[in-house]
């Protein structure tokens, strides 16, 4: 596309362009901002339904409000492409979430407009309310506050611990609720009936109409508009009772639903209402996908568009020329599996907050409705009441990203783990999880995991071994078990074999050699595998350990190992400190032996964006970092 | 007290005993459950206020429902001392919370009524929504499902998250919500306002009375209950509306207010509304520390009474002779320590998750009330809310006790320290807890925390070190900075010296000895002064290593004591997997030597409770403990 072609957007740098354009021609701004962001990702893929929902609430809050000095908090993010093309970042938007390239999320040190670095749901409230307070304590009594929250993101408990705190402190703070129904995939649970019969019943449309006369319609009130606003909150008040609505019940002003594709309206209403002080919840209904007809259709799917597409039509381009010839991701073969695993054993139930699609738990959801439960973006409540169906004799398997699973690891030690109830979690999603980035990578798990006592903490090699450790993990009572296996494709093309069971804490030997020993965990094994190749063209020969289990560990195979060579490698795909090259040490020291072990894994730092092959180029575990450790070792061993 | 003197109570050994009693005698087995309790608690220490709140709620309950079959959940558990004693734990009821005697929360492992083990707040809906669902699928139809949570409790997130999800299962759930505004310390929070704006407007007691005539009334409906409540409801719903009530927002048949101390009222209620099926719940009113006069007024001091007291008057007796030899709880110093330290430097900011009295942020909250946030049972929020202040310059110094830390690791790792904002996170009850037991230990800190880039993790050794450590924290920009400290009393009576700052990331020399070098941090490095002391004794002598930071390390002192001593010992009052012990080790190994380093701390299993000191001498690393380690590693140097 031709940059000459966006008229407004070629002059929009920051907010304050914005603000030049006369407000009538806003809609023609909208459309071109969701044109543009349609153009970027059809060729980029990315995140995208959810930026063009608001297209026309980030021109209006730019456009009404003041930032950077406004504190604007966009939750999770995934939306907030519109915000960043609109401040400063349109030229650079085509490396989004390349490596080295802009974040896929708001993120602090990319920019004076990103107030707060976001990616996990459910934030904006806590973190808005914490500068809202903030200003009030430095006496800028004028400065606004907005957290734009989805109607999937504010039911995450820690939303809603916000909204208790903020009802109490008075602050400057206002929500903007944008209600699309859906989070990634539909969202689901009472308040969002709650939300939708908000939006249809007669009173609320009624104090719709009313605030508008009074607020919006046609005249402005200036100075009154406070006392007005009163008068209207009394007169809904009078009619319905105090506190009738939810929102209300924190404390807060609310106003709505209004329709929030309406640009015009939007700028009207925010304008009216950003000086009433106090906290203040808007709430807007918007269509998720708008203006590209095949993701408004199919909302879940566009959510992300797993390829590049069509930018008229919105048709996905796929590059699978032949889907058989390759191995699938581990989150189809976890899907396909419990499938398996349920029509054999009754006791198996599925639970994802809030992932069906992500996670293809909605498989077995198409399959057998009654036994998943998507209970929304509450990781922590998915957690205990996989523990009270345990109790129960049921096993869930509840599937969590990794690094969401950092939301319920106090659920997973006090009410799975202290208890010993039989719940098999598998983490999606484990090790660095590429254009995602930091906030994503699910970097932690075999570190914080490690160090709570009853857990089976396991992770596959390949398809196959992820089969074989989920019909392990149900066979008996083998009390909390963890599988966590990566984003992405695995190595198989045909997978579906039959099923066997693994030993618990029992490693495997992939291949035998003799100068270096390499023990792996994980997909990333077959990183060792091609060093091991490429090794042995230099006749250098490995003994490679797929030692599948961090807990419990293979004791007597590292034993030997430690026995056998004096030099070793560990190779994980999460943080060294404190997962498996720490087990491995450990126990090494334990046993009173002295190999020199180079532990291989994420380092402690924070890692950015890239694909995951950069990101495992750059962190030294891939093939070529593997090679490049048992060479160095090698040399070590021939100077000595 | 003389067993031979309760009339009811040596008759009750389970629910059907006290089936057994005509229901007009239950004012009387209350008056007796509260008396026992209170002896009970006068000569054995221990939570006090919330289970004389709830002694008609207990004995209406296992009146009413049948027990152990429907099931019972307490959230967190301290309210459920009345339950214990109906349920056959009253002749062992005097070893409450001593080691091997019965815990302090109810326990699965301890009896079939404890239908969930608890501890952590805001878990019993999520747990009760799991059983009820798991009921439906077993078809079982008929059994009830309970969840007693407190005003307090319910605005943990992870409750609404359940909330949320129950709304639309469908489960045959009653949540008992127990109003009585009072936490551990005062609730707080907008909801706080909410459900006593409930209890005192209009409509609701209209509806109260309405439902009462209905219902309870003198006469019984039977099999026309149902359709009974059925028109109340749309009587009340059609007055104000659809949805009017908060929790009818989350899809629950909402009941009361109703004052919970009159049994034979709660009673009828239960009866009239346990077969309403779906979610529902029931709001009651109670009084904590009912009975006793002292712990009505003062319900924040007798939540858990700190000293044995007067049976009749409540008097605490007080055991320490003279408060002036006394060292002070950590708490404390951290509460005076921290109004030192605002009064100089205006970005400090005090927050705390609803345990201003526990932590002592009480104190700087009645010196600087402005300054301090009690944000209620919200960790989450509390952590977010934070890195928001802090993001505008302030220095919050959130203080979360160690275990419930676990509930904002993802906060932690997200909002703070991807973000390198400067926010000290003082983490009392650190280490074993002693009593409270496995639910509450602060086992994990230094392993989950250690995983995390950014961080710096520090522990003091003495009051001196903590004040130093906190003084230090808020020189310049350290970014996240975590202190760790435990439950219970320092070393030094003198202890409110000037100030210094600590190098960070560098170690002390406590002792400088020959034969084995001692590692500790935190405040088990007494116990190798003592053990020290003993072993010089048998002319063995200690380089003792207060290592002071667990991140970053100091590694110059470590490799010096590496090269210098061949046989090492570590202390920490944590879990050994992952903690200093592995950051040891993996130094060792990386640096390339060999000493032989035994790790002492807490084993990989979950603690019970009992005293700190027996637990620590249990876990081997009280001052014995590490002098058993020692004599053993010269024997080992003797023999080789």
């Amino acid at each position: 596309m031709d940059r000459q072609s966006w008229k407004y957007l070629s002059e929009i740098n920051n907010p304050a362009d914005l603000k030049k354009i006369d407000e009538s021609l806003l809609p023609d701004v909208c459309d071109e901002l969701r044109e543009f962001i349609i153009d970027a990702v059809s060729v980029n893929p990315a995140h995208l339904g959810a930026s063009l929902g608001v297209v026309e609430l980030t021109v209006a809050l730019h456009y009404v409000f003041n930032t950077p000095d406004d504190k604007l908090v966009w939750d999770v993010g995934h939306q907030a492409y519109g915000h960043k093309i609109l401040t400063g970042r349109r030229d650079v938007f085509h490396t989004n979430r390349k490596q080295h390239g802009i974040s896929g999320f708001p993120k602090m040190s990319e920019s004076e407009y990103d107030a707060f670095g976001v990616g996990h749901s459910s934030t904006s409230i806590s973190a808005a309310l914490g500068m809202a307070v903030a200003a009030k304590m430095k006496g800028l009594y004028n400065r606004h506050h907005i957290a734009v929250i989805g109607d999937g993101a504010i039911t995450g408990g820690m939303a809603i611990e916000a909204l208790n705190n903020a009802g109490v402190n008075n602050p400057n703070l206002l929500i903007i609720l944008n209600d699309n129904g859906i989070a990634i995939d539909k969202n689901v649970g009472a308040l969002k009936e709650y939300l939708a019969n908000i939006a249809t019943s007669k009173i609320y449309n009624r104090f719709k109409d009313k605030i508008w006369h009074l607020l919006g319609g046609g005249t402005k009130y200036g100075a009154n508009t406070r006392a007005i606003v009163k008068q209207v909150g009394n007169a809904v008040k009078g009619s319905i009772l105090t506190k009738s609505n939810l929102f209300e019940a924190f404390n807060f002003r609310y106003f709505g639903p209004v329709d929030g594709n309406d640009v015009l309206k939007l700028t009207k209403l925010l304008r009216d209402i950003k000086d009433i002080t106090g906290p203040k919840l808007l709430h807007i209904v918007t269509i998720k996908g708008k203006g590209l007809e095949m993701a408004e259709k199919q909302p879940v799917i566009y959510h992300a568009p797993p390829s590049t597409f069509d930018k008229k039509t919105g048709e996905l381009i796929n590059n699978d020329v032949d889907h058989q010839q390759v191995p699938p991701n581990y989150q189809i073969v976890f899907g396909k599996t419990i499938i398996e695993l349920a029509l054999q054993n009754p006791k198996i139930i599925g639970i994802t907050p809030a992932m069906p699609t992500g996670c293809s738990l909605d498989l077995m959801m198409k399959q057998m409705p009654h036994r998943v439960f998507d209970v929304g973006i509450a990781e922590q409540h998915a957690v205990t009441f996989a523990a009270g169906l345990a109790t129960e004799g049921f096993l869930p398997f509840c599937n969590i990203y990794s690094t969401f699973m950092q939301r319920a690891y106090d659920q997973l030690i006090h009410d799975v783990a202290l208890q010993k109830l039989n719940v098999v979690f598998c983490l999606d999603r484990a090790g660095l999880v590429g254009e995602d980035g930091p906030t994503h990578h699910g970097a932690f798990d075999l570190a914080y995991l490690r160090a709570i006592p009853e857990l089976t903490i396991c992770s596959p090699m390949n398809e196959q071994e992820l089969r074989d450790m989920m019909y392990t993990a149900q066979l008996n009572d083998k009390g909390p078990f963890v599988i966590r296996y990566p984003r992405g494709k695995g190595v198989m093309t045909n997978w579906q074999l039959p099923f066997s069971e693994i030993e618990v804490g029992k490693g495997r030997i992939v291949r035998q050699g003799k100068d270096v020993a390499i023990i792996s965990i994980g997909h990333i094994g077959n990183e060792v595998i091609k060093a091991c190749h490429e090794l042995e063209k230099k006749e250098i020969t490995i003994t490679h350990v797929d030692i599948r289990f961090l807990k419990p560990l293979d004791n007597d195979l590292l034993i030997n190992i430690f026995r056998d060579y004096s030099n070793i490698v560990t190779v994980e795909d999460g943080t060294i400190k404190g997962g498996l090259g720490s087990a491995v040490i450990e126990l090494m020291n334990k046993e009173g032996f002295n190999s020199t072990v180079v532990s291989l894994g994420i380092p402690d730092k924070f890692i950015e964006h890239g694909t995951q092959r950069q990101l495992w180029n750059d962190c030294g575990y891939d093939a070529v970092g593997i090679e490049n450790i048992v060479l160095r070792l090698i040399k070590k061993i021939k100077a000595s």
